[in-house]
């Protein structure tokens, strides 16, 4: 320790102190939260904070800035006194804590300036943190990456996802520290303070791991320091703490669990306690003005014009899937914000496309796709614009880091392949039939769904020039290409693709069902039938105008088919969207569970093949209930 | 080796080939399926079944039978070729692979009986298996549980959140099997064939490993018989394998993932490599004579009469997450069968009670909600009735598990609480609000939600008597009792609380929106204005007719109103459930992220309150558009 750190001990003692002040005020004055908890981690958040850390606290975006990401979220109080300490905004503010007016929610959320992402649901930190600390290498910047973690949030499979995923990646601008204070919510930890449970662990995952009393603040300088010594692999900090830490009868006790100190003698009483520990400090010492300056600037990324159009041939067969792969491939080099991120099935979903032509921006997590959104949500949050693709099916592990990803509102753009029954043989494990439930159900997810070549191309391209989360859901089978290369496509938006001034009823569909109604169109018309076909290729937001003007010009009557359960998909939305102006919807989707079979032999068992489209249509036209849609 | 194993030792050489041999011809018969992943483990497989399982081929379901859980669910056709091989069908069978009408799958499903869950989303197999091993302990059982995983899967946090329950819990009644072929889908796998790697991870997380040739039939019997002698901890076999094995020139190379052997040339070539290892056998030997017997058949457990009605009084109020778990008590002191699952929020979701009354039928899984349902899925397979229960937004850490409970149409008793905004202060990331839609999007979920302590009591009652996956979800505020106790309710019910003559308008609520509505009840009524008021506590199924006949009987006008995001849930319950008979529905529901605040404050900015049905109800009555619910 250099002479000019121990001269800040005392200094870094008393800002710990009140950060456990703050911490008990906060929560007492708003009567709930978790002020233990955050007494536990005050002197790692100190010692981060006011000697380890480069940031701005006026600009706590700044690029060139080192990153804390708080990933047991339930000690935020700890860090808004942090901040606060910092100079970021008025100490006062932290009263207002988990008021409806007030940012400073119960778990950190970006609607604050110096969250990157909402943190709360345990586990999902430490894999932002690594999106963080790739990014860094993306934006070529030296900034590193801290992230606490709790030790009762270790026993979260997502943990251990990120541990090998970091190692593997060699992020050693990646530094953990779990603050190890033995109590869960409902009862001790597994490993309670076992430190060699933990580091041995961490240990064979490939990280460097330091051991640490985390309330000397000695050895929690010392061990920021050899954390940022350490190279070619990422450091945890085993910090062996106190749950209440510095409220003398309550430091290591259980049943103080998200408890807050009452008003009146008990809060007097634990503020007193705390108020004693503040020891007097050497003169001269500052610690806002000793806070470490951000690392340079990097270099502005030039921004990508828009992806030109791809060059594909009406009638040509072609999966969404694969030209998904080539229109990342595409964008990947035009804009070097893009990145892809895969885990293990990059020759499914082809983003091998995009790794042939960036491959230093095309990050492997293997088969672990919680890390992979949640380094996704990281990298996005640091100014990426990042791809992440599995088989659809497989993005509801990662639902909750969705979820999340929403609460966020970051620019993630997740891609699913595979979706629904025509993927045939490999049957219903490897079928995504809740997907679009899944994503619809978030408010501010946009959910595409290309069903030709075209589409899916400008789809991919639109995907990233919006902004916030995106999903894209892809196909196994070929479809033919039916619109040219420079048809244009919005989000919300919709195409008809059939319509006469005698149309029965509307089609809508979306993806592989599209073509199931292009030719159910044809069956019908034989016989005198006209239909209005649309292509829902914007599932979330719906173009409602558009569907009540189409639905209105073909007898009030709508008829919904997609490959997907009938709960929180196509029909869901159309009726939503339509049925309050007097609009019947009839939902035909997959109504039971399926299993394997040839596409089409699978399309038809299930339902939602052009012959039941047909029979529903006739059904509707002679005013019969449709029995395809029950 | 005993002398009688060693005479084994041809036959089992044998029939590992010919497991390859069935699994190349299936799958070129299927032309698709995974053939060099069936290679790999061929040997492994052939040991299990043939000299270390006690089982018995005509009654897979057999209680004392040991388990086998191909996690790793893509080898589909070897566990085939093996039941196969046990003479439990015919070898015919095979060659129908994948077909529509086999229940031989792409990937296994409990439609086989000798399938106790669905695999094929990898890293779930081990989670069900520990579930199973628990079960074994439930019933007095000395069966014992094996599971195969791929390598690549190894990835999967799901698997370290098995490791570290499986550990915590001693099951020496577990074996796993790592497969270690070193080739994962797109590429090598994380760590190939480094051994050590695997087996310092599985160490530190407190397993017994043995390293192994997983070709060499010797070692691999050491093995088995090693990991049965092993006490107090769990072995993990570790497997060094090749992809391909048997057909030379495919062994350990890349590009073969999912790929089958062309009919004609290629396959005839693979066939002649294969058939040529076949040795000379001992005279005498019959394995499928050999097959160990299973374990004695554990007792009858006694059946439970129905769970006797609960004691509380009209208008004291109670928080349905609190009449849940003392419902789950009570229902635990009842049936043996019953067991509880905690992912350490046993105080919150109260099923410490159950802890209290039944501590060895509780299961603490900490802060890991992947293997909490996995393992209840395993626990439901083997006869159990498995109570999982978290915060409801937590449950989605593990929608993919849900997604395979469903295919496997397991009796798994999923409870959520802290649903909605009505939680308060905590902020979103603590909201379950796509609960109900995650659910409902599963065709065979049974989604339950109560309002008030006795309807959440009665449906504990018959979430464990319904047979499948069933959904409760519990809400964290208190709210009075207003059913009386003996009131009965129904999967697919719903109870009227208000009705008249005069109704303008039909409102369905559940959970904390039927006090909001009642309360918007009382208010109308002062001016004259009449509604009807619909408890829907099942929200999936829905009680079709009786929302059909309410809604006629209100004018034809539906008003949903829910603690949940807009898509997926009530309103599209019921809309398609009502809406092609000519009735309109207004879902008012969570339209945008929510935040911190108090709960009243959040049911108000957030639009669900009595207020905004009052607003809605004189809307529709005055032939206006709902604006709330746009």
């Amino acid at each position: 320790m250099t002479a000019d750190l121990a001269s800040l001990l005392p200094a870094l003692r008393n800002a710990a102190t009140r950060l456990r002040i703050d911490s008990l005020e906060s929560t007492s004055a708003a009567g709930s939260g978790h002020p233990t908890t955050c007494f536990s981690a005050a002197d790692l958040v100190a010692a981060l904070f006011f000697a380890e850390m480069r940031f701005d606290p006026k600009e706590p975006q700044h690029p060139g800035s080192d990153r804390f990401v708080l990933s047991k979220g339930h000690a935020a109080p700890l860090l808004y006194a942090a901040w606060a300490e910092t100079g970021a905004f008025p100490r006062e503010e932290l009263l207002k804590l988990r008021e409806i007016d007030s940012d400073l929610e119960g778990h950190p959320t970006p609607r604050l300036p110096f969250v990157d992402v909402a943190t709360g649901s345990l586990g999902q930190g430490i894999c932002a943190a690594i999106g963080s600390a790739l990014n860094a290498r993306r934006i070529r910047s030296d900034y590193r990456t801290y992230c606490l973690l709790g030790d009762g949030e270790s026993a979260e499979g997502s943990v251990w996802e990120a541990a090998q995923v970091a190692a593997m990646d060699k992020l050693d601008n990646l530094c953990g520290i779990t603050d190890v204070n033995a109590l869960g919510q409902s009862r001790p930890t597994m490993w309670q303070h076992d430190m060699d449970q933990f580091a041995r662990r961490w240990a064979a995952f490939g990280w460097h791991t330091i051991v640490v009393d985390g309330h000397d603040m000695d050895a929690i300088l010392d061990a920021y320091a050899e954390a940022r010594r350490t190279s070619g692999r990422p450091t945890m900090i085993l910090a062996r703490t106190l749950k209440g830490k510095g409220v003398s009868w309550v430091e290591g006790k259980e049943g103080w669990h998200g408890k807050v100190f009452k008003k009146g003698e008990e809060l007097d009483r634990a503020r007193a306690d705390l108020q004693k520990q503040l020891v007097p400090e050497a003169s001269g010492v500052n610690l806002q003005a000793g806070i470490k300056k951000p690392s340079a600037r990097p270099a502005d990324v030039p921004a990508s014009g828009p992806l030109a159009p791809p060059s594909y041939k009406i009638g040509e067969h072609i999966a969404t899937r694969e030209a998904y792969g080539d229109a990342l491939a595409r964008l990947g080099q035009a804009d070097p914000r893009v990145v892809a991120l895969d885990a293990d099935v990059k020759n499914s979903t082809f983003s091998d496309r995009f790794e042939k032509v960036a491959p230093e921006r095309f990050y492997q997590n293997f088969i672990a796709e919680q890390v992979m959104i949640g380094s996704a949500m990281g990298l996005a949050a640091r100014g990426a614009i990042p791809f992440p693709s599995t088989f659809a099916c497989f993005l509801s592990r990662a639902a909750d880091f969705i979820r999340m990803a929403a609460i966020s509102n970051v620019n993630v753009k997740m891609a699913g392949s595979h979706a629904g029954v025509s993927i045939g043989e490999d049957g219903p494990s490897q079928m995504a039939l809740e997907d679009l439930a899944m994503c619809r159900a978030q408010p501010n997810i946009a959910v595409l769904y290309p069903c030709d070549a075209v589409s899916a191309d400008r789809l991919v391209a639109l995907a990233a020039s919006h902004r916030g989360p995106v999903y894209i859901r892809t196909s196994r089978p070929k479809t033919p290409v039916i619109y040219p290369n420079d048809e244009t496509f919005t989000v919300g938006g919709l195409k008809v693709l059939r319509e006469s001034s005698q149309d029965a009823v509307l089609v809508v569909a979306a993806g592989v069902t599209v073509f199931e109604a292009l030719d159910a169109y044809a069956q019908l018309k034989v016989d005198g039938t006209l239909i209005r076909v649309v292509d829902l290729y914007s599932v979330s937001p719906v173009d409602r105008e558009g569907l009540l003007s189409a639905a209105r010009s073909a007898g009030g009557h709508v008829i919904t088919v997609e490959d997907h359960y009938a709960a929180g998909g196509i029909g869901d939305a159309v009726s939503e969207a339509v049925e309050h102006e007097g609009v019947r919807v009839h939902r035909i989707a997959v109504r039971e569970i399926p299993r394997s079979g040839k596409p089409e032999e699978l399309l038809d068992r299930f339902g939602i093949s052009a012959k039941h489209i047909v029979a529903a249509v006739r059904a509707v036209a002679a005013g019969k209930p449709v029995g395809a849609a029950r």
